[in-house]
């Protein structure tokens, strides 16, 4: 099965092309607002590169967020029209669970951290086993002090946290977690569209996937909004 | 400092510039024998998505091997001639460690397996510890079951096998080991460029690098050749 993965939640455009599980190529940029501009000349290359057509591909993977506003959705509509245009199903990829896959292996708990509005982050506590990553906590919205003190409650392993939410908040971390707070390697922080589309590949294979038009982004709400809400 | 780096010691063509310590892209693509065809142009279409000259680079990072004898020597051929032509320095990067490093984070022993000729595997023993990725052996080469045996006297820990040559003799490792053996993450199991250019970059900012006509393949010897030359 040859599946194409498109990861644009963060500020890296990131395309690849999976078959049976291996990565077959992969092209990612980091870019500010250049999404838009660069997401299907990199496909294009990509394919071509790989002598595949767009026809060829047995499925599509997005990875649906939570993240960055438009350039999600650059993402995500240009993955729903690729597939609509060709009538082969989407699998939906949480872009929590692309990070925290790409730290597979790592001991202890696994946070990948990915920057929110009002200075919240989007996170999640994942653990890894021998049959891969496993998600431990429900998609979070929350600020990045409530979720270190929400840490420091759980038992005292190492946490490996990632994402470009996890540099940015890292002394918050490391002040209250002290050294059970470790920092990935920078070379694995960003989410690649190699895992999207393997991952993807995965719920393809058990699922079938979702038709185009139905593939949405992942929207978590946060403790805030809900009790605005209830007001 | 921005470094670009150049990686084809396996079926993967991949390049990547980093900036401080952070990828800023990178393009993979796995072919049989397109090396040379696809190395250039992905190099050019990168720097041009990142808005970067040959010229803005500080330095350059190659994977030296060991690996695919001619592939490999593109790589290296392609980095040297750009050094040079913008005069700026070389760090070389062994192969093994780039698949290694790929791993930080991963508890017990990681091995990092390429296929080498006469049915051997280019190999070494490397342990992730707070600091980054430590090397515990020598460069190896020796046969696939040689390597088994050798870890089965190891201290009883888990070992994760990675490179395209632990896919490839996966079963021996697996017959020898048991449970103790471990297969990386297939999204993480080809070396890319990205981590070459980490790992070039602390090289350039420890050691200042090497002038680009110095730079060599990494030619490690197995028993089986010095046995023959001491006869």
């Amino acid at each position: 099965m040859r599946v194409l993965g498109i990861e644009t939640s963060t500020p890296v455009v990131s395309v690849a092309v999976a078959a049976d599980s291996q990565v077959l190529g992969e092209f990612s940029l980091t870019t500010k607002r250049g999404h838009m501009e660069h997401l299907l000349p990199l496909i294009d290359q990509l394919l071509d590169g790989l002598g595949i057509a767009v026809d060829d591909l047995d499925g599509f993977a997005a990875s649906v967020g939570p993240g960055s506003f438009t350039s999600l959705r650059v993402g995500l509509a240009t993955c729903k029209a690729l597939a609509h245009s060709v009538n082969k199903p989407v699998a939906d990829v949480p872009t929590l669970d692309v990070l925290a896959w790409e730290l597979q292996g790592t001991s202890g708990l696994i946070c990948p951290v990915l920057t929110a509005r009002r200075n919240e982050v989007y996170t999640a506590v994942y653990v890894s086993s021998h049959s891969g990553i496993k998600r431990l906590s429900s998609y979070l919205a929350l600020n990045p002090l409530g979720l270190a003190q929400r840490l420091q409650g759980e038992l005292r392993t190492k946490i490996t946290f990632t994402g470009e939410g996890a540099k940015k908040h890292w002394t918050s971390f490391q002040d209250c977690l002290e050294d059970r707070a470790f920092l990935a390697d920078p070379a694995r922080m960003l989410p690649r569209a190699g895992q999207t589309a393997i991952l993807g590949t995965e719920i393809l294979s058990r699922e079938g996937g979702k038709e185009p038009g139905s593939v949405e982004a992942l929207y978590i709400k946060s403790p805030a909004i809900r009790r605005r809400s209830s007001r």
